[in-house]
């Protein structure tokens, strides 16, 4: 006898990871395949099919009960995803639709960190929490608010951009077109880039220096492993960037917690210590001493598979 | 036959405003008193109970079902002032349990802004809106963000503190002891030291040089009408500051509506113009052209009168 499956998928700008996942949250087969290097849209969902459709068939598709997708500026009243800057296809995707129809599967679409907050609060480190903002340390900034319970969606279905808050004022041009938008110092793509400018305006030792091959977050978190200064002082630049912008959000939210995953945030206390440092140094004294800094109690991206999963209960 | 009402007391950092509202939300009888050159909070209490005691007793005690008092960072689990740097007494002051205890009515508490945002969505602009942020522009700066229909309180009931975001990083020192808040810039105090600044640093002439006494947000407003272009020159900076730091809460709570009241919002287009153009400026692309920046449709500080009196019924 087979028990019902959700199909959970986590679309991000790298990769595009997807899991089946049954009533009780538990994936029971997972998989990813790169979200770049296909024609177009069409032809990744294409390949897509290529790779899901042999595991739907052996999973028996009358199993499948629905797929739910976590997407960058993902909408989900609409199904779409709304002018992302950091995926490989450009302007207003309704990937829902065109997930669902290539599968045979009916599937639903929120923005990916949403579905990651989503995950946390029904199976990770939010359990039990009702307010709580859920950042996601990826190729990009994601963030899904908590309020009351509830995720806030805004109006229109697009809320929860705070990668695109503006960290520094004409600072870094960003992908969306803006300058200074904290997705540029704090993500993967970030601390690579202000490892680049120190390397160039620097001159102290460095493991970074003999680096071969494009700099890439994974290294820097190695060299800082290994104790080295410049790595070490990146996650602190980072740390900082992201404890100011979050001490202005801690006071339109108040959450008890804000929850770190992705890529950038494996670094653990290495980044979480800076985070917690600068948020408390910035925040108002009615707040100081009262927001936890946690890290995804969830393996990889499990959290953003199983919060689009469950999407579709 | 008297009908059954609700007292709602909107305190602010320079006066204290109170009406009897029924519970079609009409608002019976009003009033209000300076908050502040009272013997501390107890004197306050007692002047307060002093022009209370009588409108309680022509109104009939027996009438008036409980009090809903709005405050700069008020509490509503707690019923406590918390740390409000613009009010006259310092630390925690139980003040619904102070009140509740010399009116010898039950009284709750909350944000001002909180409370203000409730009087706008049941009774005012935001009638029927699910997700709006409003923004009080008095002595300080407050707010309170509504997200699908519920106020965001945060886990402690603290959430809503727009004023104390940083809009200019290492800016004007604060109220708060912190430097750069949004309410240093934008509010009645903000737009004076602002032209108290430009007064010193420029030499343009300006009806505003010859003003007597110490200079106020109505004395700007006007200058600004009559045309005088440094008050106007003052809007605009004032707009430019509040759209930034807008845009950046746009891309947290994606809001169809931002609502603009208290003493400065009065100023009406001369101030909600310059915020349109520098918060479309600044949004991220998905939000353009979505976001509605409308003024208070109460009169006054009806809508925090209104929205505290509401915690009552």
């Amino acid at each position: 006898m087979k028990e019902p499956l959700a199909l959970g998928i986590d679309m991000g700008g790298t990769n595009t990871a997807y899991g089946f996942v049954n009533s009780r949250g538990h994936i029971v087969r997972k998989g990813s395949l790169p979200t770049t290097g296909h024609t177009g849209v069409e032809g990744f969902i294409a390949d897509f099919k290529k790779v899901l459709d042999p595991v739907i068939k052996e999973l028996g598709r009358e199993n499948i009960i629905g797929a739910g997708i976590g997407a960058p500026n993902g909408n989900i009243y609409t199904g779409e995803i709304v002018f992302a800057p950091n995926m490989p296809w450009k302007g207003i995707i309704p990937m829902a639709k065109l997930v669902g129809d290539a599968l045979g599967i009916k599937a639903t679409l929120t923005n990916d960190a949403n579905a990651a907050g989503i995950g946390e609060m029904m199976y990770g480190a939010a359990k039990g929490m009702k307010d709580f903002i859920l950042v996601t340390l990826g190729t990009g900034l994601g963030s899904g608010f908590v309020a009351n319970g509830h995720m806030i969606y805004g109006h229109d279905g697009l809320a929860g951009e705070l990668g695109h808050v503006i960290a520094v004022r004409d600072g870094r041009k960003c992908n969306c077109g803006r300058y200074g938008c904290l997705e540029r110092y704090a993500s993967a793509t970030g601390i690579v880039i202000t490892a680049e400018e120190w390397l160039e305006q620097r001159t102290d030792t460095t493991i970074l220096r003999t680096h071969t091959g494009k700099l890439t977050a994974k290294a820097i978190q190695d060299a800082a492993h290994a104790g080295d200064a410049m790595a070490l002082a990146l996650y602190e630049y980072t740390g900082k960037i992201l404890g100011q912008t979050l001490a202005d959000m801690v006071a339109i939210t108040s959450p008890q917690a804000i929850i770190f995953f992705g890529g950038l945030a494996n670094a653990g206390d290495m980044l979480l210590h800076p985070i917690k440092k600068h948020l408390e140094d910035n925040l108002l004294n009615i707040y100081k001493n009262k927001v936890r800094i946690m890290q995804s109690a969830l393996p990889d991206a499990d959290a953003a598979i199983l919060g689009a999963s469950a999407l579709v209960w």
